[in-house]
């Protein structure tokens, strides 16, 4: 251990990361290591002021306190600063051929009714009817059976059931199962483009950035099923106002779909009046298998890029010391 | 304003911090910057997974909802971080002669009785009683008067008033204010090593850092004169098991003193019984100039080192681009 003692801005960070290094959690230890780092280099680089520092304490206190059972702003506060979508990136990589991924947001809950296929996973009378075709191919083209796949999306105010006080359960929120041809499909209503939640202390931090704290109009899908990588995604309307402008970043060309009008076999086989508006989609899950390659290889490219070698521990990298 | 489509883990940084950049206030762009940066590139380094980024936002919840009126767990965490230590070193700092300072800790409170020379500020009976004789000089050798000095200091259990549920108000702390040739004195107890609150999260942290939660006996101390920079200090009790592994980086060797007892003379003098435990200092202030000349050498040396030409708003560095 090291002798603790007249700690200065020159030797405090190796000190602290010495301290900290008794830790047996090799993966721990590295992350400790590499914040307490990053840490302290944004201190010395802004050469940050007391009353700096202690308006950040503040700022991420009242953050914690305006959590609670429905509202994450720690969250929140990962998605606009663009945290949120590279921990996806990173965690979740894609071959050309996957569908891709966005971030969660804050909306996802546990408490979704399950629906069988034809379902309408929405109540609200004023949203526009929108009928979602959809299939689930892995990346060899062959349908995936049986998977669960949890949809969520705005009512017609552009707001989720959960931001509703007076919500009586859960509503515009869904889970199904894809059938042996992959396929699955549901009556929705068009989603509406909102503000993320701005209230709050990160509505002030995008207001001193001015920055809007708008979302193009999307619907959430995560897809779980053992061997294949989660995949949570959402689908953005072409054309919507904020497309190029998301404030939480998440808007991926390949996830940008055009609504379309049923036509009549389509109205008549799906029990909708034609002319409703329709959504389409053909996902792409990749494999356990494939992720973990993928970010394996990633990985120790990043941490080579780092002058380090790499082992891995449970599928996360860990500096290899001798 | 960049287009917001199809980020990844090689083009999110740049365009957060573009789109933060209508930002006009230049000192917060630079901040914004810099934090955008290290955070990117913490998760690219370690990989982070989407499992461990949720570990972190609900450490950080539990960090904010722990914060109450008395407590300030992200004050807690910024000191076993280093990053205190660190902060107060970048924002004051001292030339060879003057009274190095250190962690300002959570028990501050603006709450203390104002005090003369001579009064006890402490009302614990199982204290062990300790006189206290002290001058403050500025960095020519001349006495300071006037200047309002803030001290607190542990109970004989090694609490501050603030940790009892109990508690009547304000014990164990006091302000009062030098006289003309620069001396303060008072009565005292010898203040005790404690463990930091180490019940909440912080606490779990250095556990699993596997690192002790206690720091050092030592009294606080605050300065505040108009003219002068601000001291926040501490001195220490040589020979305590803590000495050199402090939980929160404050030890520094200048700050560290030796209790004597008092022979007749000061006792008669001071009004104590002979054998009472004695601590003397003499403190050095430096002026705001000598601070901020200081201040803004060690800015401009560490912003160059970023290949950053430099220019300074209201004391603090931001990048002089044309």
């Amino acid at each position: 251990m090291p002798l603790l003692k007249d700690l200065n801005t020159e030797n405090i960070t190796e000190n602290t990361i010495l301290t900290n290094s008794s830790c047996e959690d090799l993966r721990m230890k590295y992350l400790m290591e590499r914040l307490v780092s990053h840490l302290h280099d944004f201190a010395r680089e802004t050469r940050l002021s007391t009353r700096e520092w202690m308006s950040g304490i503040q700022f991420l206190t009242v953050v914690g306190q305006t959590c609670d059972e429905v509202r994450q702003e720690f969250i929140l506060l990962s998605d606009i600063l663009g945290l949120s979508l590279l921990i996806d990136a990173i965690d979740h990589p894609k071959p050309p051929h996957a569908t891709e991924g966005t971030v969660l947001g804050p909306f996802h809950t546990h408490e979704a009714e399950e629906m069988s296929h034809g379902d309408k996973m929405s109540s609200d009378p004023d949203g526009e009817p929108l009928l979602v075709l959809c299939t689930l191919k892995d990346s060899a083209g062959r349908p995936i059976e049986g998977c669960k796949i949890d949809i969520w999306e705005t009512d017609s105010t552009g707001r989720y059931d959960v931001q509703h006080a007076d919500r009586k359960g859960p509503d515009g929120r869904c889970v199904m199962y894809s059938d042996k041809d992959g396929i699955f499909w549901f009556k929705a209503i068009k989603p509406i483009s909102y503000p993320i939640p701005h209230d709050g202390p990160v509505g002030k931090l995008l207001k001193a950035l001015r920055r809007h704290p708008y979302r193009p109009s999307h619907m959430h899908f995560m897809f779980e099923k053992p061997g294949y990588d989660n995949l949570i995604t959402a689908l953005y309307a072409r054309g919507d106002p904020y497309e190029t402008s998301d404030a939480v970043f998440g808007v991926k060309d390949s996830l940008v779909v055009d609504y379309t009008q049923t036509d009549r076999e389509i109205a008549e086989k799906y029990d909708v009046e034609e002319g409703t508006l329709l959504m389409t989609y053909d996902f792409v899950l990749v494999s356990d298998e494939e992720a973990s390659d993928l970010r394996e290889q990633k990985s120790r490219k990043a941490l080579e890029a780092l002058g380090r070698k790499v082992k891995f521990l449970e599928g996360l990298p860990v500096p290899d010391v001798d």
